[in-house]
């Protein structure tokens, strides 16, 4: 079965461990960067998800009976067996608040330790981070296509396999309202929602049977399938003849649902016969294959449904399928560390470091991180090294930047590295699900709306503190000057 | 914590079974079938699996205490509580074998029970069938791509959270070699592979420092990555130096890994070093995004690559990211059963069925398979319902067939779905991962070439009996009259 243990990782997180621990380096102090480089879905943000289930699975992380069996077979030796038999995680962790908005290239966590601890929870950080943090930034673009309608997540059976457990989590954490996922619903409180399968309908001698049966068990929260045989000409005539029939016994229709076809035409001409029936009340939902953009295209065309169940694009990050988070190594042995590459923008920012969103006297977001020493304070001025300078005026060329480097410099810095924990243990008491979701709603106001279009938004900048900058050219140049 | 209990399933399963429950049907037999409509990644073949997953769940399939305490808070009422706590499967399965090759629109499992029974298990086993025959079809995508070169899946980090689990086993069905997921090899027997990350290298003041570190306490499985710094200048020139060193103790570099850049002219520079230095046994790994059309690209250019490490693409199934199963009833009562579509390729088909694979007397494939009532025997003629009808001639027009009439005539069945579970409990002994991965290779090369090109394969065609094209026919009938 499976767990959470020391074994969730790659083996080369152990054999690089057992290359530390034979070299007696396994005191040595490192430090290492999340962040990732490209945002999914062509959007401008990503809702940061995942923390809370890192920090409590970190808080337990041991190599248990069955791990060491395993790798007692895989050549490892006793010593660095008996390493691992007693290891735990006991580093620290400085991360940006699960729920915030996160941009590419700036640091969202960085974990602090001994050289093998920190290499050792690798895997399991990106695993963890990469997939929630996806998955909620899908949730949250789908929340903005669908203003304050109803969206609940149906995707557990096209979810890959048990991400789909963590996939509810994370598109509650992005602005979902509730899950067909019972397990998610039981271990998360996240409100649970669910109505009927065509095979219900299809049991039963007629379709109007099967509604009647429904809404004889489920007369509080009754919402008809419509399309088993035909929408317009059985679905709705035989769920209208069962709201008249609960109307009469004081009860009401909840909603009905559109699963196949034209969803805007169905649903245009299921509002006007439900209206024109007397029950303008009763909710019309959609389902089948939705993402934001088709979302936002049924809106446009004027649909009037009041719920969406959303399944596979949601829970699979569809077309994504992947954040591209990576780990880094910043700080070795007590020293700044870099790696190199080709492209500028792919060579990493050395040692302990502060991210800052700059926000005005207004509390207004400038469009602007600023990362910086952790000990430098305060920041020197602002550097904008992953931009390319401009052809004569030497000023960032970024078109899409609303703000001018003036009012940078009167700019507020509000600081989103927080400790979350220490030396193994969690700093406080975990948030609760709802409480990161609230947060992640409220950061989301405080976009400012150019960042928040579906296609083709404004990009939230990042600029390096001089200090920094300097720091990061000198250690590029030095490694540079080794291996020419 | 996660687990695999009554509560892995989507609320409506619940509300559905309380229905059924409620109206005294809890004994009424049902048949559901496991089928997909559309082939993932443009190919034109997939791989089963995750059955020999599934069956082992549903052996131990119940709802534990949190479950029964959490659906005590969401409505059901007692009795129904009371029914679920003795809950178990009992019911029947007849599946095409793990690792078979699947096509679209037929049935690939059936599941014969109770109408609860049956319904309740439909999110487990969507969930974990559509996952691992996504990833499996991915690998060996891949597989056909690399020829015999060595596949290792190194996808845990950018994978959906614990989905990275079962898609480590679905890539060695679908041939991969190794994986650098722990838990997958301890769990499954997969070989295991790593080697070094960036942090690595960078961790030591110079990269050579870090190579005979590495070299010397792994002296006999020695890939050095390359590109920390600059893969021609420095990574290859060190490697070549801990060669000669190795070489002069009496060991051997296993290899080395490209990661960056122009992999295939990397890879070239790399041999040529290589083989003037005197190392020609040397292998050459690649990574860094590759998927089946990377791979397919660099051979084609003449990259003298030995190993291929694929992540991402691979565990997440992407661009597709989710097989489209589906679990549809096919009887009810007693009485097959259909449901309705505008779309008459989604209209199911009912009843207890069989499949057969079509081969002529030498073994050879002819492209077609046969859906026929599970009763029928010999099946009566074939006919192609979901083909469009030639302009005149009468005969299926697909025009990537290879086969005619004459020759479906002569041909031998093959039956495909067998009976895997009996009552809730495993007809026989679990077939090993090892022989799945070896039946699902068997399979692959009996597969005629036209229908294994990565980019527009024939179609695989299905066939129903006349008998039960008629039935199907009749029941369509009768329901649009109903509906009418």
């Amino acid at each position: 079965m499976f767990d959470f243990s020391g074994s969730y990782t790659d083996q080369y997180e152990l054999t690089m461990a057992c290359g530390y621990y034979k070299d007696g380096r396994q005191h040595e102090p490192a430090v290492f960067d999340y962040f990732f480089r490209r945002l999914p879905f062509g959007g401008d943000y990503a809702v940061f998800a995942g923390l809370e289930d890192l920090l409590g699975i970190l808080e337990h992380f041991r190599f248990n009976a069955r791990d060491l069996t395993y790798l007692r077979t895989q050549g490892f030796s006793p010593s660095f067996l008996a390493f691992l038999e007693s290891f735990r995680f006991r580093g620290s962790i400085r991360s940006c608040r699960e729920g915030d908005l996160v941009f590419p290239s700036r640091p969202i966590l960085q974990v602090e330790g001994t050289i093998i601890e920190t290499q050792l929870v690798e895997t399991l950080l990106l695993n963890m981070l990469n997939f929630q943090t996806l998955i909620a930034t899908k949730a949250s673009r789908i929340r903005l296509a669908a203003g304050n309608r109803r969206l609940i997540d149906f995707g557990l059976r096209r979810a890959q396999g048990p991400g789909g457990y963590y996939a509810s989590r994370a598109a509650f954490v992005g602005g979902f309202d509730a899950t067909s996922n019972v397990a998610a619903g039981r271990d998360f409180g996240i409100p649970m929602s669910g109505t009927m399968a065509h095979s219900f309908v299809q049991s039963f001698d007629d379709e109007l049977s099967a509604f009647r049966s429904y809404a004889a068990s489920h007369p509080t929260n009754c919402v008809l399938l419509v399309d088993t045989y035909d929408t317009l000409r059985s679905g709705l005539p035989n769920a209208i003849t069962v709201a008249r029939e609960m109307s009469q016994r004081g009860q009401a229709l909840l909603g009905i649902r559109l699963d196949s076809g034209d969803l805007a035409q169905l649903a245009k001409a299921a509002r006007s016969a439900l209206d024109q029936a007397g029950f303008p009340a009763v909710k019309i939902a959609a389902s089948n294959q939705l993402d934001e953009h088709i979302v936002a295209s049924l809106l446009e065309q004027g649909a009037p449904l009041d719920i969406f169940g959303v399944g596979t694009a949601l829970v699979t990050g569809h077309p994504d399928g992947a954040l591209d988070g990576v780990y880094k190594l910043a700080l070795s042995a007590g020293r700044p560390s870099i790696k190199l590459s080709e492209n500028p923008s792919k060579i990493s920012i050395p040692g302990r470091k502060q991210v800052y969103r700059l926000v005005d006297r207004a509390g207004r977001w400038l469009g602007v991180d600023l990362i910086t020493r952790a000990d430098e304070t305060p920041p020197s001025a602002i550097t904008f090294p992953f931009e390319r300078p401009a052809s004569t005026s030497g000023k960032p060329t970024d078109p899409t930047s609303p703000h001018d480097p003036a009012s940078l410099a009167s700019a507020r810095l509000e600081p989103l590295l927080e400790t979350v924990m220490e030396n193994g243990r969690r700093s406080g008491a975990p948030r609760t699900l709802a409480e990161i979701a609230a947060y992640a709603r409220h950061r989301l106001l405080q976009l400012p709306p150019e960042y928040r279009h579906l296609d083709q938004p404004a990009a939230y900048r990042v600029g390096l503190s001089q200090t920094l900058a300097d720091e990061r050219a000198s250690l590029i140049a030095a490694a540079r000057k080794r291996t020419a």
